[in-house]
């Protein structure tokens, strides 16, 4: 069998300690090349880049790894990698490893899993990663046995059409993770606040801030499993229609 | 009957005449405050700006309403008007009227529709507005109608809890559309490509293009009933859960 072609992308920038973990996983496993924002695109959810032109440039983070860093967000990382580097689809795309949670509705904000959404829009069989641990120097050897095992069933299984998995790993030494569990996403919301600072002409402004809280309670989604110790995995679509919604509306007769 | 409270916003900037005619409709219907960009936000999808500081202007773009325009994301926007300006969820947002379609997949890179979807994760009533007509002279007067019906139907039912409604309107005038249809989003996908060109100093930069095309053949969704002459209204939630591939997934037994 041929290797796989692994692309690698991330939303923390081509220089993150993360990436790096992953393409280290990733390059056991296949062919791997590298495209990743050349700056920390975090929050930046789907956006791609409409409205300006968008630089890439061949770098050598890794020595051994063709990579190039991109201007743009993930999104256009993984539009820009298949369309103008790889000039086909890979066989998996991989984003990650993410400094800090994707778990819960956090999932909607991240560059990391909009990369793989993207990978799943053009049904290539695709993951993010993310560790709970916010911190550049966040310990990522812990989850490499398991990021390597969930891989490899990605590529042994028949993957899910117009899918991509969401995988959450918790902040604990290898042996304490307990396995990984099948998850849905969470209900949970960030309390969002902004601090109102002045500038140095005495000019307002705004910084985002916030606490993540308010989980479903449920025993079946990603913040339970993260909270007993299990890396938590949910497949994610992009088809957001809310189809229990669809009678309900009906029964509205806009019509009349 | 006090009046709702409305907040407008948009992702093609404060100054588009799409969020211009949104203003004037929703101000015939309650008390509105307008919250939008101060740039064009155009494909930012569900972006919020955690790296850098927000600014918020008081402006005259609207005589008669408090307008603010805000140098975030359409997301920012809903964000910082509920938190800072409004300081209470209003009783409805409503976003756009976006000049193009947000229908099928276009959704997920929308910043109207994420504009929307941020209501929804406020559990507040929200509808994103779009038209598919590209430019700045789009006719928003053939829609005014239908816009005001869904928006009062929205006031007066019990609108589905974590969900926001993504309504495209055909690029027709007002006697040729021939009503509303509840829809499912299409499965329908941009076939990218990256205009080339060189720069004056001979480097090369990438522009983002693509046609869109491949429709999923359904009679159920927003594309088809757009191309019968339809107004579209796709219920439309954040849970991004592929349900169905849990099954599935389980079977993949990752822990053995």
């Amino acid at each position: 069998m041929t290797k796989p072609l692994i692309l690698v992308t991330n939303d923390d920038g081509i220089t993150a300690p993360g990436i790096e973990a992953l393409v280290s996983i990733a390059k056991t496993i296949g062919e791997v090349i590298v495209v990743a924002p050349d700056s920390p695109q975090s929050g930046m959810g789907h956006a791609i880049t409409v409205n300006a032109p968008l630089r890439l440039n061949r770098g050598n983070y890794f020595p051994d790894i063709v990579n190039y860093s991109c201007s743009g967000t993930p999104v256009d990382c993984v539009k820009i990698g298949i369309n103008k580097i790889l000039k086909k689809k890979p066989d998996l795309v991989v984003s990650g490893i993410n400094h800090g949670s994707n778990a819960a509705t956090n999932v909607i904000y991240s560059g990391t899993m909009s990369a793989a959404v993207e990978g799943a829009i053009e049904n290539i069989p695709s993951i993010g990663f993310s560790l709970l641990d916010h911190s550049f120097d966040a310990d990522f050897k812990s989850s490499k046995t398991f990021i390597k095992a969930i891989i490899l069933k990605a590529l042994k299984n028949d993957f899910p059409h117009y899918t991509c998995l969401n995988v959450n790993i918790p902040k604990l030494i290898e042996k304490e993770i307990k396995g990984i569990k099948i998850c849905r996403q969470a209900t949970a919301f960030w309390d969002n606040d902004f601090d109102e600072r002045k500038d140095p002409l005495g000019k307002k402004y705004y910084w985002l801030t916030g606490q993540f809280g308010g989980h479903d309670g449920g025993s079946d989604t990603d913040l339970s499993a993260l909270e007993k110790g299990y890396i938590s995995v949910v497949p994610t679509q992009f088809d957001m229609t809310a189809h229990h919604a669809i009678g309900e509306l009906n029964r509205w007769n806009f019509n009349q």
